[in-house]
């Protein structure tokens, strides 16, 4: 009887988990965490219930590690690393809302911000879902604080700033662009965003 | 037999749809509209479940009443309404936002903004939601905009500013620090749009 080498299994088994993970952030997106049953998951990935279980014995522990080993990436790969580029983080940044939110794909534009949907829907259900979201909310300005920081030792931005705030203050109101677009399903948020963020950083910029 | 005259009975009528728009607001707020049914309305307002369906026959259609009744009226109440007793809009919006964002109760923090979560939650699951809601969006910002451009004539906005794009920011990002609050249930959000927003306030007053 022939038996297979166990590094293939185990890659197999991640194989598989990454893609119940891919699929379940895609249809949590696109509809709701709480529309979505374990049954549409099973459909979408072409797996038995049984296998599905295998991974993740209830929706809360499939949603956790969505929010770990999906969100949290996507979140460092859209938002932060692309502001390695920039001297000036401002630039960076308005860079990425261009790319990101104005350009967006028009069928997205009606889904909103994942991380901003989520925390809506499920972060009053359950305290480990507001502990997991608010670290990625915290992933997230830290990055860009810390960029910030980068550019203000720089020169590019004025040394009154206080970077940590100036970082919150941009998360904060990309998720209000994200609900304002939604709302209207209309990317003119985005554009109104961009261009007021435009007008604001020039009033807080360095002599770089 | 004793006939009620008609002109209480219009009254009662108004009395009991008030009745229920308002508890079905706070119910929906408190919770959410998805996990609200009839029955929890009929046990909060001891209506019967007849009486209710006399007002309303499905809870869209209450929904969509809860909107135009009590969400528009609380908005112009609470955003719109407080800046006609400023000559400087800036001014007044600070003074909302302290007044409705920064001291709200601790146990309304985790509950975020009504818009926000019903936008959120239902606007891309029926065209009337997202109509209806983007109606009070709309309203919230044109409200803004003519105080805005009130004071713009006054000399408290620079002549540069463009007060629609302006209000637009404001409210989008109003909205953000509500979502970042929910995310974190923590006023902390709402201390960093206040302090943020008055800075950038003070980078496009006019010499009023």
């Amino acid at each position: 009887m022939k038996t297979k080498p166990p590094i293939p299994k185990i890659r197999n088994k991640e194989v598989t988990r990454k893609k119940i993970l891919d699929t379940a952030f895609w249809l949590f997106y696109s509809n709701s965490f709480n529309s979505i049953s374990f049954d549409h998951i099973t459909k979408a990935t072409r797996l038995t219930k049984g296998a599905l279980y295998h991974y993740f014995s209830t929706k809360n522990e499939l949603g956790y590690a969505v929010i770990d080993e999906v969100l949290k990436p996507i979140t460092i790969q859209r938002w932060i690393t692309p502001l390695e580029k920039f001297d000036n983080a401002l630039e960076g940044i308005l860079n990425s809302i261009s790319t990101n939110m104005v350009k967006s794909p028009k069928n997205h534009i009606a889904l909103g911000c994942p991380l901003n949907n989520l925390i809506q829907e499920v972060s009053n259900t359950d305290p480990i879902f507001r502990k997991k979201l608010s670290e990625v909310l915290e992933l997230w300005t830290t990055g860009i604080e810390f960029h910030l920081k980068r550019s203000k030792k720089l020169g590019y931005i004025h040394q009154s700033v206080d970077t940590k705030c100036l970082a919150k203050f941009i998360v904060l109101s990309q998720e209000g662009a994200y609900g304002m677009s939604k709302g209207y399903n209309s990317s003119d948020a985005f554009k109104i965003f961009h261009r007021s963020l435009k007008q604001y950083f020039k009033t807080i910029a360095g002599n770089g």
